[in-house]
């Protein structure tokens, strides 16, 4: 029966894959689109009549309210419309008489401006409920009308991505359109991890130039780990003196403060992680006091997770976090509390005593760690943690945000949202699994999983939204933005726009026509000087 | 039974492992080696006595033969030396006293030149049978000495890698050390495609660097496929006009030439892939004509391999493979003959036809095609093909070479070396295997293959060397530095080195010398230019 079933498939999968196995695949797999936006906008209406657009006869003019970000925002978008985008016509074809455009049907004239009107005044800084939504329309009066700077942001990015060049070459075009946009989700954001290998500023802002064409709005700097101490803290220089993998591998204040001043510009927010107690061996080459000793047959081999019972690790800590916050103007501020050797704890003869007296285990130990570093962050400091804090017990104030990494992350989420806390969802969006694709992780869908699951739309609004985690074993300077996009150019698109319902789960599989979005998106991208690497296959991108 | 079995596995897996669980990995994951070469010489006895380098102390002196070849190596490496091989000392250190190097027992003065004698004329094209065998001595005379031009110009490169930082960044040391070199297998490629994506000269020239620093000798340029036709033809200037994705994607006459010299600059033969019958769809958007016109229910649905029964595909091929080989001096000449889809010559009607008046099966005609294409190469022309020609029956000239790529290559190895033919191997060092690491590639050995299963060293003898293979499907200009490198380096130790007999099978485990080596030469290759992605995990690299 199973052979008979077998043949059945491979007959079946032989009749559907004919056309594809037979025939030469000539030119780029999938033919990239002409000015569609990623990620895709909640409500689109296209015509197929066109506005001709020429740097020289085009403004952008702001009509309501403005503030330094909007100016800023403003002069990043004229200049790249100065530059046509990157967009290359042909001056060497046949050059186009003006009846010639004229007489085609479909034209509607020259793009003469573009009016921005903002109604509210600006934020300083974005934050988790900022107001994203703005409404655009291309016709012969161009509009961009939002509530928020935020708004504008992203609707300047749409804008943008709106042109295109003619099939002759020609031409820079854009279509009449209507668009009124939105994200599902608020959080939308990448974790770089800088400690595995050091990542120069440089690339730092190069991925948030990439976040904003993506609309992604957090930006996760898990700066320090067991490799590397690159922060620079003037309360305690030893740290990175000691810990960083290099005088020049080092984070200055300044250098922070022109990510997070970037980053502002973008409206992205900059949350900093700083992971404890495990994933802190760096911090023990200046202060060794701070980690625990592990032990093996008596004798110390090394070192594992902070000591718990030590008050000099949360004096550090206090003082570190005060030095931190001061810097990262972020409400919310991520103290890991992943991957804690529990073994280690375990072979200390110190801590075995511990626990033996206050009749804890060494999860009690993880969660009492936690909730007294909790406590040590500002007041109003809403903390981020990875799940297994929430798994091991600790006591967590309700706007506490989990972040959902491993595996069984329906049932995971499922419980942190049932006792009344938020989702940040990770577990498939990790990019530093090289071999997968965009496509794997277009499918996953957080509230989608649960919803499916429990029915409850309560329950399902709990999740904030995700974070694509490229995380920095295999990712250094000379490959991260490659590494990076467009692969989580899919994720941005999950948390940004509504998911075709037929595609849901479908693993490995994106609607037809995002295939041939992303390759525009990812040219797009390489236009802008992102190094974006081919999205599905064979293609080119004309810089 | 099976679970006591996992049970004990699962323990002991633990105990193994222990450390390496519960420790913090504070630093890089392999700390890179000071001064050693990759791919590792045949003979080197390195004392622990050094010599400090001073550019401006010391020069490269020619004592016997000279040629264009060998003073533009010279010139090179000159500079690469005037430039410390991008090696950073730190000069803000607290200076070091000269009576201080004097005090170390190790030091034995400065070193003051490397005399290069060449004891033969140059050739003027580096070819299979080269001798790329060198002597280095550094030492108070340091010398290096070759019977051959391409010896010389690997002693130099493994000359410059023996140059180290000290460990208190104070300056530039090289041990005193012998050598004596020479290649295992004579054929050490790297295949790269540029129709599935398009590849800058620059990038190619930057490749032929990264080639050069790993002593790898053949460019194998798979220059067209189904996807795009790049390469410029004077004779049918149709091809790539209408075949390559852009005008300005494509190949001219002078591009070629440029990469040809800066490769036979450097030791390297270019050998040209023109794959035919099937991968051929690019051809067909000029010449429709030499196409196989594919059929499903009676109509035609595109296009297929060849017409191999039209005389203008043979006419074609014969005038196309006579302007290439003009411009290509190798004596070796790729004319592929893979992944022919015979679905679509058995669909054919004027095939099908064909077949039965001659008795013929789609394979034969694989055959009669391939029997034909070969003889309209230019005399003493050897033709390289891959697998599936000589598993299709094909009558081939000894002297052919069999381009092994396909699964079951230790049968198939056999099966071709026992009809007297030559191997090229293939089949494990696909770098489009994005998950895969260099420990998966440094593995593989052919001749061990073949002589573990038949204890005969003259067949194995008939494996000429091996190819690493970078299909361009999802690599392009952005990416394809950190493709390729370090994980083509893997192979090029393999086909250069003797093989430690503990590591050999051993998939994803290279001996643990290797680790900490190839994390050097990743650096190395970063300091010279060539973007090399993090081997291993955790690191970093100075630049």
């Amino acid at each position: 029966m199973l052979r008979y079933f077998l043949l059945f498939s491979i007959l079946f999968i032989g009749l559907i894959n004919v056309r594809a196995m037979w025939l030469a695949q000539v030119g780029p797999k999938y033919p990239p689109t002409k000015g569609e936006v990623w990620p895709k906008p909640q409500v689109e209406v296209k015509e197929q009549t066109f506005y001709v657009f020429n740097p020289s006869q085009f403004k952008v003019k702001v009509l309501d309210q403005t503030c330094d970000i909007l100016t800023n925002a403003i002069a990043r978008y004229s200049y790249l419309l100065e530059n046509k985008l990157g967009l290359k016509t042909h001056p060497t074809a046949p050059s186009p008489q003006p009846e010639g455009i004229h007489s085609n049907t479909s034209y509607r004239g020259h793009l003469k401006e573009l009016e921005v009107t903002l109604t509210s005044p600006c934020e300083e800084y974005p934050h988790l409920d900022m107001d994203e939504s703005y409404n655009l329309t291309v016709s012969s009066t161009t509009t961009l009308v939002s509530s928020s700077v935020w708004g504008v942001i992203r609707g300047l990015e749409t804008f943008a991505q709106l042109f295109y060049v003619s099939d002759d070459h020609n031409d820079i075009r854009v279509n009449k359109t209507t668009i009124s946009d939105f994200p599902r989700y608020k959080h939308r954001g990448l974790l770089l991890d800088t400690s595995r290998h050091f990542i120069t500023v440089s690339n730092i802002l190069k991925t948030l130039d990439a976040m904003a064409i993506n609309k992604m709005n957090v930006f996760h700097w898990h700066i320090v780990d067991d490799q590397s101490f690159p922060y620079q803290s003037e309360r305690f220089p030893e740290l990175s003196e000691r810990g960083a993998f290099d005088p020049s591998m080092v984070y200055t204040k300044d250098d922070i403060e022109t990510v997070i001043e970037y980053a502002r510009n973008r409206g992205i927010r900059v949350i900093p992680e700083f992971d404890v107690p495990g994933h802190t061996g760096s911090w023990g080459i200046a202060f060794t006091d701070i980690l625990t000793e592990c032990y093996e047959n008596g004798k110390v081999i090394g070192f594992g997770p902070m000591d718990p019972t030590s008050n000099t690790t949360y004096k550090l800590l206090r003082d570190l976090f005060k030095e931190v916050q001061n810097v990262f103007p972020d409400k919310y501020f991520h103290v890991g509390g992943d991957e804690v050797e529990l073994q280690c704890w375990k072979s200390n003869p110190k801590l075995i005593d511990y626990m033996k007296v206050h009749k804890l285990t060494a999860s009690d130990l993880h969660a009492l760690f936690m909730s007294r570093v909790i406590p040590l962050l500002a007041n109003a400091t809403v903390p981020v943690v990875w799940q297994e804090v929430y798994d091991e017990g600790v006591i967590l104030s309700t706007d506490t945000l989990i972040q959902v990494w491993k595996y069984n992350w329906i049932t995971e989420m499922i419980n942190v949202l049932k006792t009344g806390h938020r989702v940040l969802f990770s577990s498939s969006w990790y990019l530093d699994a090289l071999g997968s694709r965009w496509t794997d992780y277009y499918a996953a869908d957080p509230r989608q999983m649960v919803y499916d699951v429990t029915s409850n739309k309560t329950l399902m609004a709990g999740i904030v939204g995700g974070e694509a985690c490229m995380w920095g074993e295999m990712a250094d300077d000379r490959n991260v933005i490659n590494r990076v996009w467009p692969r989580a150019s899919a994720v941005a698109e999950r948390l940004w726009s509504y998911q075709d319902s037929s595609t849901r789960y479908r693993s490995s599989r994106a609607p037809s026509e995002a295939y041939n979005r992303i390759e525009e998106h990812a040219c797009r991208m390489i236009r802008r000087g992102i190094d974006a690497q081919p999205p599905s296959g064979p293609g080119f991108c004309v810089v």
